[in-house]
């Protein structure tokens, strides 16, 4: 049997079933390229029969060249009781000028009788006319066997029959469906395993993640047989979402040794991932193995210290196979190794300097114990530790600020800030309001700063997090403020603690802009006039 | 071989190693409580060896008492080349008052030389010597073999040994971990049969998550003879996190039959998920299986038009099984059976009272819209319900608030509330210094109010957090405030949304002091005079 597993993305059709993924025609066709240069075989780009935008995808996706995979449509068999040649759904497919399509037939009947209310032999005729049709257009046809195993476990004579049915009409491929992912890789391996002795046409898995065993059940389709992997990007879908291929394609070809997609497209997983999530406009969990920005972040003292000596210690795979890397989380449960490590990413001369060494660590130590914790933190932490072992100016002092929240009966509250700080020896007084406290205080600073650094305007908070540190006395408590920034290359995190909020939040603003100056000026070693007028020259 | 699967709940340690979880030892123990419910069989509740957090953390668990669930503290085999009853930290183990304790030791000879740095046989001794002392102190003894499937491949008689000479020294369970999470469930069923012909001691299973199969590695390893599974809820936990004991339950429970849990106890499932993820002030994931909010909630036109023929066509499991419920996303219902159930606890006449029902169900369908969210704020949702039903009076009226923070530099930060209120027609005016501006206006509203309502000196607000709900534009974004209060005799949860942090504090706390104000009426009918005075009583 081959080596060779085929992926079939289906992120653009079965993924926007997912709560809170809606994507435009646009963002279809972004994602779209980007599943081309990772090397997926299929991209299932919507159903033309279901609405127009992904009429229009069809549409754009015909003038446009795909390096690794096929544009696949997808629809039904025909409706009960009428002919395949005037079925408007498979009209539609053909019309949308792919070279491939797919649809789903019942496999289970219970279905049958339930949901679409016709006898078992209409439904095997309705399976056959469609394939045979699509079939007899040239298509390449692949054939969702809906709620296969659902079915197989209910009447396993039946299921069989819907796809020899399909296998007879010519299918190319037979995809069995856990469409409720509700089954067990157990199940899945003995039923993929028993089909094979009726089957012959090449078998595709399609699995859901109900039980969280949609990567399992994948894995246990392809290790019973299958060759095709229907999955989503992130496994966004209906539900709790379809089978992840962010996570089945590096199962499969790193751990199974499977032939997936080359190595280099497999360095891009990563990217991938997180491009889709930004036009999906979803917050991708940091925990989410392979990509995850915590997939490999170390966090508890011991597994640092072990790192250090050799990272497959606490290391599955090397995290760059995928194009992820890792991270060291510096926080209470760390010792001083974690600090170590981020220096050193830094190339600072962290175990020559003993003398700073000991001083810096003694001051994070400090901070933690106050509430600050850095492991969510990187940019003010790489503050902290340039501040000690360079010097850093001052992008600005901050004279004074005055912060006012304003309700009255019946009228909408407001926020405005005033802002007082001396920059380049200038004193600057401003003020602006705000949707909140935050934003007030926000703009009032940016609108100080703007004349003297006019690239803050790039600068975007992307995510503001608060938590209450001891809530022994809830409203007087410590809070500790993180802010996420961004502009159009890189995301950095900040924070400040403080027993007021509006300070602590004043803390994690005033360190977001600073770092973006500072590495700024690092990494474009031609704004060499910037770096003289910032001040930021170290000394 | 038993049918009854041991939960061993890690939540408290190896979560703790989650990037962006951090608890304070009173999130600690409201975490236990909520385990104890849920009717885990073990709670580690941390490594008295390595901070002093957890050693005040087990000196309150010790005062307390658990219906189902034994308190475990985490620790390592000694270290080397010394002796075990003058290791710290398996003495700390031992007056932590625990009755059972947790240590790991090395099985993989790779770490044994690169990690801990000593030989094979001392690693053997220190394994052997550590399980025997806390043996000795009658402790039941939970043996962690890290990297045991890692070691297993590398050196398969050495890992062995290392499991055998820790149930030599007498260890109740040993459990295999599968420490990065590398492992696939075809390997671990291998290997967990396997072992069982050369130990007799139950076995546990530790999984992580790092190729998206710490659920199925679990089960692979219950199915091949495991009869302890440790986890986390919510799969919190280092890297990718640990298995998630929330979909591990009811996969083995309702799935492969094991008993593990009451069927009372696991339809608490779904809430005690959500309640962890706020008190680790952690985003839960809608998709999360079994109880995310997205987890049987359809949105595809098909999908909806057969749900309503016949729930089974779509969903894998009855929701209320595990506490959750279904959900339509075009025609959201979301919410109204919580109101029904809290209606009922009230004993309003919601049933015939259909034209207040339908007013009411739709005003709270419109604030959840706005990101109002009540399953946290049971106070707020019965000041809604009685406000519909009954009618309340207000205990005041706002005229004005004004509330300042002021900084100038090398100054502390000042804040200060002036609040203008009506309370039975008297206009009152008054301000308030505060630690914080939430703190302030607290002050400055009891200040104005006390006078009226001398009751309120016994409230106490006893939590706060604050929870960004749209994260795309960070500090202009609504926000969503959970306060929780307490007096001498109970504790209630309030909240309020709005752009402004302020406003939303305000509306969390107007609601606190209502609450109190009228169930202190209720429950205490001495207080007659009270209530003629609070102008309170329905109309």
């Amino acid at each position: 049997m081959s080596n060779s597993v085929k992926i079939f993305d289906t992120t653009l059709r079965d993924g926007t079933q997912g709560e809170g993924i809606s994507l435009s025609v646009e963002d279809k066709i972004k994602i779209a390229r980007k599943l081309d240069e990772l090397g997926v075989h299929y991209i299932e780009g919507g159903w033309p029969g279901s609405n127009s935008k992904d009429i229009e995808f069809f549409e754009r996706a015909k003038q446009m060249t795909f390096r690794n995979a096929k544009i696949t449509a997808f629809g039904s068999t025909r409706r009960k009781d009428s002919k395949a040649e005037e079925d408007i759904n498979l009209n539609r497919l053909i019309e949308s000028g792919v070279s491939a399509a797919t649809i789903f037939g019942k496999s289970w009947d219970f279905h049958v009788h339930t949901a679409i209310q016709t006898t078992l032999e209409e439904n095997l005729a309705m399976i056959f006319d469609s394939v045979k049709y699509l079939k007899s257009k040239g298509l390449e046809v692949v054939y969702d066997a809906e709620h296969f195993f659902d079915g197989y476990k209910n009447n396993a004579a039946y299921a069989l029959q819907t796809i020899q049915k399909a296998q007879e009409a010519g299918a190319d491929w037979i995809t069995l469906c856990d469409t409720n992912g509700g089954s067990l890789p157990g199940e899945i391996t003995s039923i993929v395993s028993e089909i094979q002795n009726h089957i012959s046409t090449p078998i595709g898995i399609h699995a859901h993640n109900d039980c969280e065993l949609g990567v399992a059940n994948s894995l246990a389709a392809v290790t019973a047989g299958a060759r095709m992997v229907q999955g989503t990007i992130n496994g966004y879908g209906e539900r709790c979402g379809n089978a992840n291929l962010c996570s089945i394609i590096p199962n499969l070809q790193i751990k199974l040794n499977f032939d997936v997609v080359s190595s280099d497209q497999l360095k891009s997983l990563t990217l991938v991932s997180r491009y889709i999530s930004e036009i999906a406009n979803m917050n991708m969990p940091v925990n989410q193995p392979y990509v995850g920005n915590a997939a490999f972040a170390h966090k508890g003292g011991i597994h640092v210290s072990a790192i250090l000596k050799d990272a497959s210690t606490y290391e599955h795979i090397v995290p760059e196979l995928v194009g992820n890397k890792q991270r060291v989380l510096v926080s209470e449960l760390a010792g001083q190794s974690n600090v170590l490590v981020k220096a050193q990413e830094m190339n600072l001369d962290f175990g020559k300097e003993t003398q700073k060494t000991k001083a810096i660590i003694e001051k994070i130590k400090d901070l933690e114990h106050q509430g600050y914790q850095f492991e969510g933190a990187d940019a003010s932490l790489e503050l902290l530790l340039r501040d000690a072992f360079e010097g850093l100016e001052e992008i600005f002092t901050l004279e004074s600020f005055k912060m006012l929240v304003e309700k009255s009966a019946n009228h909408a509250v407001v926020s405005e800030a005033i802002v007082k700080v001396k920059v380049h020896g200038h004193t600057v007084y401003t003020a602006a309001e705000g949707n909140g406290p935050v934003n007030a205080l926000d703009n009032a600073l940016r609108k100080a700063l703007v004349q003297y650094y006019p690239d803050i305007q790039q600068i975007h908070l992307s995510d503001y997090k608060v938590r209450v540190l001891d809530e022994k006395d809830a409203t007087a408590a410590k809070v500790r403020v993180l802010m996420e920034s961004t502009d159009s290359n890189s995301t950095w995190n900040t924070l400040g603690v403080s027993n007021n909020i509006i300070e602590a939040s004043w803390f994690a603003l005033v360190d977001s802009l600073r770092y973006a100056l500072i590495s700024r000026k690092r990494i474009d070693p031609a704004n060499n006039e910037n770096v003289e007028r910032f001040g930021l020259m170290n000394h």
